[in-house]
């Protein structure tokens, strides 16, 4: 690899199955088994053709709260790191990132567990971290009460430091196994983490080695003060959602000043926002398509989606056209509530306006022919909006047609690289191996 | 299958490198990589061996806490639910068993892990019901003090209970997804749980559908008080040791006593001791490796092990020639070390003698020419001293040895099966899946 490579865009996929933005309606669609999200045999295949056209790691959203009225991919699904562990013995080189609340989870087994998985796939593990934001889910992790909003993301924060520390508990070379000098253990390079803190109190060691990649790479979303804040400090990637150029260039300059201003290197924190490309064999094509796919959004429903940010409020009893009604935000998703708030007070707009708003704002910014999609991503990547992309699509042949058709054009112009890099995430992702903080503290 | 079909004998293995009993040593073997316990090529391909001599499981040990005086194969070793999900996709019959304790886990996320592994194996997913033996794990678990021996095992029984229920959240069919019709759920078939009790509040359901084996298998071991009456209670197999035929006898027909009060079928408990067969050419040459093996276990590695049940007592600082001293037992192993305090007083022995009776206590029942073997497995199995086995050895030429000397006489002789006689682990046990609870409710 040379000294600078030319920084290239990275390539990420949210499971088609597994329920991403834009994927409630794909049990509906006969290309794809109706059962998907329990049947390993789909993510296999949909991660095999990921690796073949060369992304850096397929991604796996999870929630841990079901209701009867819960979006049908919510309903019934595989655990992500069970899942990735199927996945990683089936593929050789792209990533396996694991979505996993630090809400409801205990450090150490959600050190481990990753651990395992990045030994398991020969240094592939991602962790995605994210806090509950369904209350509900304290009824399932006998909790009274759901974690308030600083409380929850003090204890991600804490939860993974102490992960991170647990991951260096063997310095490389603790484990010897010299089989003729009878040494298993190297004494000295073991090390307890003996963590006290706000949230938890982890003794340690880990009882698993230094792992291929050093760290798992953590993946991070949340958009809130707060989840910046954590972005910031522990990500090596970070989802969003990019509306347009504007906001994703701004998001990507703020949260690379927050690391700076943490003392880390900002080339090293990687923006990603997801994506829905609509590809079509021209522009007109691939705006009818859209619009097709967004019309089977009914008003109706819109109109209950928007309840979730305000703890499922039911906006179905207001008059459409009065202006938005005053209801207080919900515990979570509050960025999400405030947001509308703020908009419909600055509009001045009715409850109806803020609902046709909401069903607008599936649009997305990248539809059109081969060429159109290409040419925005490439504007938008060297513009500095992203470093890169996260894509969800609605079937198989939609991700085809991005592979196929769009990724070429990418990988013509030198914006995507043709081969893996490195045999592990980290070293597709041009991130640095983390030293081990027990041989760091030794370097002068 | 016959309605009445002949009882055969079931067969587990403790997969090699994990660490079962017996297996502490493993890594000096140039057999065996120095790494196995890290290595998901190494375990995969010990599985497919099993599967190739129609072994009924496989079974991962575990254990949640080190130090650097831990032995070799508790230091580094993968996590088991993220291992047996890799061997899944690379087996095609045999049963999964997963050791996961009860003690620092949630039920919620233990139900969906083990129903995730029984959707991607087809229905073999296994779990080992334990309680945490040692003390320090509490350490890594945020918690000031470990739960003493009652709170463990109600704590274990409740959980068990609880992830039963979860498991039950969708009734068969609750999930008809008719495209046509446009019904994915059929709400009157999604339950909640709303469970209640003394160690744990969980509402449900569960975000993972009916698994292919209705629930996965329940295995437990435990020699207690407490341990047999939760086996009792809730086991679909024991795993125990078995010293002598009179032992396993009496402890099959305590167990099946104990289940039959509770009102289960005995049949539909299975006692399966760990058993560690030494096979030679000849029975003299089968006792001469015994010897070999035991003879590398020196008297002060013996004397340091005794400490475990008395948490971690040193035993060095007493003279080896007087009576066995009055060491109080430990929160951990209990039953352990009340054993060999019973046994030291009723013999009179000196803290030497213990000692030499527990290297001896190493040697197996299991020892001699694959026909002695063989007659001897046959022997216990016909007098009601086991319904199945669980194999654990030293290195893969003694695994073949079994497989490939022992086995074919037991085959030929009808003792064990052929071929497997079912999809899923729990009918190749021929054990009965259980009825969803909420359709059983409604038979009159």
């Amino acid at each position: 690899m040379p000294e600078n490579p030319r920084r290239t865009l990275k390539l990420g996929a949210v499971l088609l199955g597994v329920g991403g933005p834009g994927q409630h309606h794909t049990w509906l669609d006969p290309q794809i088994p109706a059962d998907a999200s329990v049947d390993v045999r789909w993510y296999i295949a949909r991660a095999q053709e990921a690796e073949a056209a060369r992304f850096d790691h397929v991604f796996i959203v999870d929630s841990q709260y079901i209701t009867p009225d819960s979006p049908h991919h919510y309903l019934s699904r595989l655990e992500p790191l069970t899942l990735l562990s199927a996945i990683a013995v089936h593929t050789e080189h792209i990533g396996l990132v694991a979505t996993l609340t630090t809400s409801y989870s205990e450090p150490f087994d959600v050190a481990r567990r990753l651990a395992s998985l990045d030994h398991i796939s020969g240094g592939r593990a991602g962790w995605n971290v994210v806090t509950s934001g369904d209350q509900g889910t304290a009824g399932n992790y006998s909790r009274d009460a759901h974690y308030d909003y600083a409380t929850r993301y003090g204890r991600a924060l804490e939860h993974v430091r102490v992960a991170q520390g647990l991951w260096d508990s063997y310095e490389p070379g603790a484990l010897p196994r010299d089989r003729e000098a009878g040494v298993f253990l190297d004494r000295s390079k073991l090390h307890a983490l003996n963590h006290v803190g706000e949230h938890f109190r982890v003794a340690g060691p880990l009882n698993i080695e230094r792992t291929p990649q050093g760290q798992p790479v953590i993946f991070q979303a949340g958009d809130s003060e707060e989840g910046r804040d954590l972005g910031a400090a522990v990500a090596d990637a970070i989802f969003t959602h990019a509306a347009n150029l504007e906001q994703a260039v701004a998001f990507r300059t703020e949260l690379r000043e927050r690391a700076a201003a943490k003392g880390r290197d900002p080339r090293h924190v990687l923006i990603v926002p997801g994506i829905h490309p609509i590809i079509g064999d021209t522009d007109e094509e691939a705006i009818a398509r859209q619009a097709a796919v967004l019309g089977a959004k009914s008003f109706d429903k819109a109109l209950a989606e928007l309840g979730r940010p305000f703890g499922w409020h039911d906006f179905a009893q207001y008059d459409l056209d009065a202006p938005f009604p005053d209801v207080p935000s919900g515990e979570s998703f509050r960025t999400q509530a405030e947001a509308v708030k703020r908009l419909a007070a600055e509009k001045g707009w009715t409850l109806r306006q803020v609902v046709e708003h909401q069903l607008a704002q599936g649009w997305s910014p990248f539809v059109g022919s081969p060429l159109t999609v290409a040419d925005e991503i490439q504007r938008w990547f060297e513009a500095g909006g992203f470093d890169g992309i996260n894509i969800t699509v609605n079937s198989p042949a939609d991700f085809a047609r991005f592979t196929d058709q769009v990724l070429p054009i990418l990988r013509e112009r030198g914006v995507v690289r043709s081969e893996y890099e490195s045999s592990t995430l980290r070293g597709n992702l041009g991130l640095p191996v983390p030293e081990n903080r027990h041989t760091a503290a030794l370097v002068p």
